[in-house]
């Protein structure tokens, strides 16, 4: 890595761009969070319903579930609303499930009683990292529901879990470089979404190479990067939470 | 109409809730618009796509088509996401063909040469008017898009006409009342939307008496406070505008 | 309005086309009625269900839903069959809605008990007006229907209310027309709907202006020939129903 | 068989309902047909599209292809609108391809040039046989669709053929009957649809046994009887055509 | 018929292409059959679900229900995937209720307990007969799930009947022809499909004439050569049984 | 890691199951394979169509693209088929994308001309790792399918790079394993899938933990025995590619 090499927006390899959480960004949701990398931006909410879905009934325990969706106007070019189309991308659908998955790690199921959290993660401005943006604030927006929850004495125990936030790395004109914004994003060889929990330990990593392969030293070097950014972002829900 | 009648929120039978439109919400699309009506928030975007659909191809005109939306969570009780479902409400399509027909009365199609306008009003969260607010906010964004069709040098002549602004009134226990927040419309006798042009003409009227029915002289009542709504709508989206 | 207007098929200008209502139209649903204005030919139909839908259960009140429909063949250009395409185009979509709510505008659902009453309006022929002739159509249907459930001995009260009639009038090059075939609608500067209840009150009211604005003398002026059509409309529907 | 089975109607096994084919029945398309198998109502039309599906491109030939459908108020118990469920049935799809290969038989495609002829029968009242009552019904609208073609000096050459007439023949408790109405199609032990032309030669034959089997014999007797329905249907087809 | 007339594989007109019928193809469904009629090669399996269909809801009986597919790679040229186009093609709903209709011949549903048999037809390579083969194989992977039914005694009776096979019949070239592969099936004048239980009865037969009429002799030569191939695949039937 | 701890199957923690590749499984498609890795066994067929998707057109570049589906007799219990319920699960998409960007690795486009290679996984019978046995599987009938490109002259280039293959690992009860199979994988901590090509590089990794989280140890001791595993499937690859 020379000298020479220069992010578009003049950050360091291993720096975020600047990470705004909002809290109560709406008012309906029992959690609502406007969640802000760079100039990616994300309503993230997370709203409370009275029983399970089906395979979870007399378990005594939660579920949580997530949607993901662009709005059609938050790209550069307009995309097609998918509830026209009829038809939902395999796209929206991979990351709806990512995201998922991943906040399913930052609860107590057990805890929960038999309710179901539903996030909604809907881009207003995509700009790169809208799936670990999502993730990211989608925690805030769920330690908000439960602390309704719980205000409420709905929920037995202490269902929340330790923060889980998710960034992006990949590797650029052979650049490691964390959080890639779009025009990043589109050209780089590999990209690689980590998905972590406060402490250190992975929920989910999913590395691509659409443009190159990768070895286990690069898959090394950009964990390093997204450990560190993941810490930062661990530290930016705190705050939001005033914990 | 006796003294004892008040208002949910205080305001007088004739008053708006406070109106606050931000121009540059996002930046992607050409235009880009935050309409609030108190509560009521939307987010208006027009977007310019070369070309137009095929009934307009080779007519030498333009086109302008509206998708209206709600987010899932904009409403007190979450509503399932019609991407998910596969369909699209009876309710979404009539407000997107109602936001269409309202915008065309505001842009001289043949002077837009063969481009197509999409506006998008997506609701971030609802609190009785959205579509009314859609309409007003979208008349901003659209001014906006085609400010920048102008200055692109794409647009032979003035495709902008006078501005358009929606309103809604009611009968309330009764009682006339201008701009209806949720819980004042859940149980209004008669439910009126209006959309004007600067100039006091109408572009659109529908009254609903869906728990009671109306003459001619409650008609008159209720479209004298909607003009003075839409009037001072009109004067925000010009001050807005910087017109 | 000058002496030169002359409307295409040299009526009045507030004079309705020849009206049929013919009962007993098919002989499966409780009612079933075929209406004709000119050459608008409409088959409404009524049946009954027991039981509500879900937001409506335990309520002890009944319930009623409209579908319109138009049959491919209908108009002068074939229409691809919405089942086929597998999406019910917005228009159909807000007409049966339109009919739902203007028909329950005639019934006491509390005087019901818990059955559903399913309106069916589909469309043999089209010349303009189908949505108000559904309308017209559909309360005898109604009435025919609730006839039969009071022979049943299964509604305890009386539900059904005062005719409910619908009729267009418009603004044909500057002049004030009633009832529009679609020669006329389809180069109308206003277009507006009136549903009104025996007694001269409105239901509904929808005035659109795709090719030029109104004012409120114009609006008067469409509402005065609109009463004149909906008492005759009303006057139709007592003397098919012998009343 | 014994002298005791008596039809639910008093026809004799071999006999027809009496059937009446009215032309003109709707003014739009080029060819609109009622028809009607005693109680069983189909509205028959015949639209002519220039061009021709992808297919078809280039070939210098025409096509004919058919739709069928059931108005939801057609049954004794009112059956969902398959366009508001977003799904085509099965039943529907097999008898609207049918229709579609049976008057395929009755048109000379190659006379045709590339024009496509729609046809579109719409059940309005089903009382058994709607499928052979659509064939039947069917030939006469192509008839005058294609007449219309002749006049119009688009088609080059003679493009109908020989009458194509459909009836149901059947087994019910033992007996052979022939045109069966739904009380005794739903109980027959077998179901014969036949399609024959003008000559005595078959398009299609199609038994079924859902409540039984059936030998050689059975089939040769039924095949009896809708020989004699098929030579009847033609000559109500001839003389409803003039000719 | 001259001596100068060879089939595509040299097959005299009343022979049977190979026949194979492996039992167990896969281990997951209670019944699982691969079945060749030469290169048409068809999974048919039989899954046992507890309780049946709404209609069915405390009848005491059973149901069978089935469903065929092609795999998209089956043919020579590769067909568009249903489930991505979000739509059922006609043919497809036509072939599985035919399979169903067909199966239900060949068992007793009384005797079945409040059970419901689901029948999946996947067609892995298509060369003519993949509706013949799939209703000839799918009797033997019905045998086997009713022998596991009975195993785990949950069927009370006997609910399996004499078998039931299908072929095909045609008449290519003027020639009358069994089990018609592609290039003999794409080109037939006539195809017939014919369904026979053991014991010389039909439960269906579907002769069509797409490029030509066929009168009663033809048919008669047909179904004896229909017969000579169902009494064949019967006997294959109750060797692969072990019967 | 104790010696208590006994695979299922009692292999080694790092031992694949029997692999089998099929090459010509069925005829139609240019490249078919048959892939096993034990009781897991997906059918992998390569089709090439002539031109590329609108993206590509006139970039002189060719295209591929996988489709992923299960039987829906694949499954211990049977599955509801997505074609029937018209939506395709968000599983089924994310299997298919991963599958399409996994193979365009192993494929220059820049050498195909402007063709489109159609990959199609159909899952016949699903124990654990269907879509690793996909990837590897689709290489082989990827090759087949560009030698048969090669042969008939309409690929300039060599299109086929190194071979690519793909395995899962996991942590059971604490144990890192390869080549889950479906009892192992739905009681696994951390599952990983690990998509390499022969050279030792990464193509794409998705490591997830539902049951728990993972660190960097465990990362490295999954991608160990995963790189052992793709390089003995990729001898595999070579070996029934005769190479």
């Amino acid at each position: 890595m020379t000298e020479m090499f220069q992010r578009v927006d003049g950050r360091a390899f291993d720096e975020m761009r600047p990470v705004r959480i909002t809290r109560g960004f709406t008012s309906n949701p029992a959690g609502s969070v406007l969640v802000e990398f760079g100039q990616t931006r994300v309503m993230c909410t997370a709203t409370v319903e009275e029983g399970v879905p089906r395979f979870k009934k007399d378990s005594g325990e939660g579920w949580l579930t997530a949607e993901y969706a662009m709005l059609p106007s938050a790209t550069h070019e307009r995309m097609p609303r998918e509830s026209m189309k009829g038809k939902v991308k395999g796209r929206t659908h991979e990351i709806s499930r990512l995201v998922g998955r991943s906040l399913r790690a930052a609860v107590d199921l057990t805890q929960l009683g038999e309710n179901t959290i539903q996030l909604d993660c809907d881009v207003l401005q995509a700009d790169g990292g809208t799936r670990t943006a999502s993730i990211t604030g989608a925690y805030v927006a769920l330690a908000d529901a439960i602390a309704v929850l719980k205000e409420r004495g709905v929920v037995p125990g202490e269902p929340l879990l330790a923060p889980v936030a998710a960034v992006s790395a990949g590797i650029v004109d052979g650049h490691v470089c964390l959080d890639l914004p779009y025009v990043e994003d589109s050209r780089a060889e590999v990209d690689l979404n980590v998905v972590m929990q406060e402490g250190g330990n992975f929920v989910e990593i999913q590395g691509t190479g659409e443009h190159g392969l990768f070895g286990r030293d690069e898959l090394a070097a950009m964990l390093d990067v997204a450990e560190k950014g993941c810490a930062e972002l661990i530290a930016a829900q705190k705050a939001a939470l005033g914990l």
